[in-house]
């Protein structure tokens, strides 16, 4: 790959969301992309680092909430300063997004970034990386690219993207043309999409030159453009923290796709990459047995250094951060995820509901164990 | 009732059985009778010592491991050092209610005693105590008697107590003959019973003078007998820890109903009140789902002061001693169980299954949490 063109790249991981539907694995205090929830050895954040090092060296900048400094800085202790993005509170992905274009395009309005979650699982690395050349590529010729997840199946959790004309770009032959980004779909809509071809999971991978990334953020978000322009200004002199908690907590919340990606299509600006890696969002806990199931011992997956589980008769996914004894008996892909202070139980088959649970957790004022 | 018949009652409560199908709840340092199974506010040690006083007053001796003594003595503070045997080891239950009876029989051989397990489940208490009195009656003139219990159901999980002719003892006009005990039946054999009627549930409760339960011990366990009436010889002198320790671990193990009920019935000495009152063993979860069903709410019993549970589509049974929230999602008649060092969590339908999962657990070495 073209030397000067890998030099412009610069990974961005917003590590925003807390993983509702993964509590109370995960929650406020430890988000999701602070656990290791695939039995790697590594956390999710550290994985996503590691896999854009190969291609961004020290250009990595991590977007998080103050709160979590201390373990992000844990699990990337090579992070500078410079590359460590504090929010004050959460206002959303294209904030968060917005923001490392803005500081980014003020050190060098060059840079092609190439915004990650923190919270995905991801392999073989190196098709994911091969996939993110041809889209180094593609935006170096004036688009924001999206890398899209081939769908395995027709699923209701994920928005799509309808893929156009093949763009012939020169080092990134699978790239393609972006029609449109579409909602999560129902069912049926979403069998039409796997049975005709041509769609795509929307994965929230966008990798854009940062000029143009702002462009559409100052269309279609004047005012978050303009408070993001003001902080970015700010960033690099001392009047950072004064001018990031006057302008902060007034930026407007939305989420990127609105912000950008989805009028950026519309424009014909966008551009994607079918991406041919395995790829999973670690949505909830079904998945994380998904991703476990190499490791299940008569149907048990058990996640945790020293819990010690007993099965009879049972079959399903464990978690123990805690020294104990498990014990399950007759019941089939059943959910245990056991933590100091809250304790879930449920089934493959609901994993999806955990979210509903927090939510009422949350109406019940029962906010401490969130 | 006659006053001089009634000085002549003394209690006996064996407090023994560790209830390893409520594992991890009941544990051989906790054993089933001294925890509340029933919301009552009682333990069962406690109740089944209520249940006794107005009868027997301070006559009430128990009988349990040496690991209990503390506990016990908490639950009841005004037993007397003279009423409280301690085991240093489990024998069994006819060298518990053997000892008992020994002791008993060399401070006074006239005593009528009526022993009754430590933890079961009563209602109406008075019922009780009216049956207690006719077997106290039928007692006196030269029998061994069982209170049975009228079954209500097909049950596999109990012997049976074979009913013959009615007896004719003054003050006690249910007073019926013992043809056998019968062992736990099959399924189909249990249905007969149930339908041919004239059977009831052995729940180990016999009433009878201390005389005649060391007859039919000697006659059948003459090792026992000999190695009990050592013990109580030099119980109430400063030989009894010297003596207790040399002869206790030599003793036979075997159960009271094949020492000395069985045995007696043949020999046409056994007689049965059948008891109307409402009877548990509370032998698994399920049962503690059955006792404590007035206080479900949506389904769900909590078991726990400050355990918070929180249950979608979900029903069941939930104990925690620790102030945490218990989520419970789309699980129908669950069972779980969350203690310290160890949680259970199965269904009412496999809540008999959790005493093969002890015994693994013990195969396996693991019995800190036993």
């Amino acid at each position: 790959m073209n030397a000067d063109l890998l030099a412009r790249f610069h990974g961005v991981i917003p590590a925003g969301g807390v993983g509702t539907r993964l509590w109370p694995l995960s929650r406020a205090s430890a988000p999701k992309f602070l656990h290791d929830l695939t039995g790697s050895g590594s956390t999710l954040i550290r994985a996503t680092f590691d896999r854009l090092v190969p291609l961004a060296g020290e250009r990595i900048m991590v977007v998080t909430g103050k709160a979590h400094r201390g373990a992000v800085v844990a699990q990337l202790p090579e992070i500078s300063d410079e590359n460590l993005v504090l929010e004050p509170a959460p206002r959303d992905s294209a904030a968060a997004i917005g923001l490392a274009a803005a500081i980014l395009y003020r050190r060098d309005p060059n840079i092609i970034m190439g915004s990650f979650a923190a919270d995905q699982v991801i392999g073989p690395v190196e098709i994911f990386q091969q996939a993110l050349v041809e889209a180094i590529h593609t935006a170096a010729t004036g688009k924001i690219v999206t890398i899209g997840i081939h769908p395995t199946h027709a699923s209701t959790a994920f928005g799509y993207i309808k893929a156009g004309e093949s763009l012939d770009v020169v080092n990134a032959p699978s790239a393609r043309g972006v029609v449109e980004f579409v909602e999560k779909p129902d069912e049926d809509t979403a069998r039409r999409y796997l049975a005709g071809g041509g769609f795509l999971w929307n994965a929230g991978m966008f990798v854009a030159p940062v000029g143009l990334m702002l462009k559409h953020l100052e269309a279609n978000e004047p005012d978050l453009y303009t408070g993001l322009m003001r902080i970015a200004d700010a960033w690099d002199t001392e009047q950072r923290d004064e001018v990031m908690t006057e302008v902060w907590e007034n930026l407007p919340k939305t989420a990127i796709d609105y912000a950008v990606a989805e009028p950026a299509a519309a424009a014909g600006d966008v551009a994607v990459i079918p991406g041919i890696f395995n790829w999973d969002d670690v949505g909830d806990f079904a998945a994380i047995g998904r991703l476990n199931s190499e490791d299940a011992e008569e149907g048990v997956i058990t996640l945790g250094e020293a819990v010690r589980v007993y099965a009879d008769n049972a079959t399903g996914v464990v978690y123990s951060d805690r020294p104990r004894v498990v014990a399950l008996i007759g019941i089939d892909d059943v959910i245990v995820v056991d933590t100091t202070d809250a304790l879930l139980v449920t089934t493959k088959e609901h994993a999806q509901k955990v979210k509903a649970t927090v939510e009422q957790l949350k109406e019940r004022g029962d906010t401490s164990v969130l």
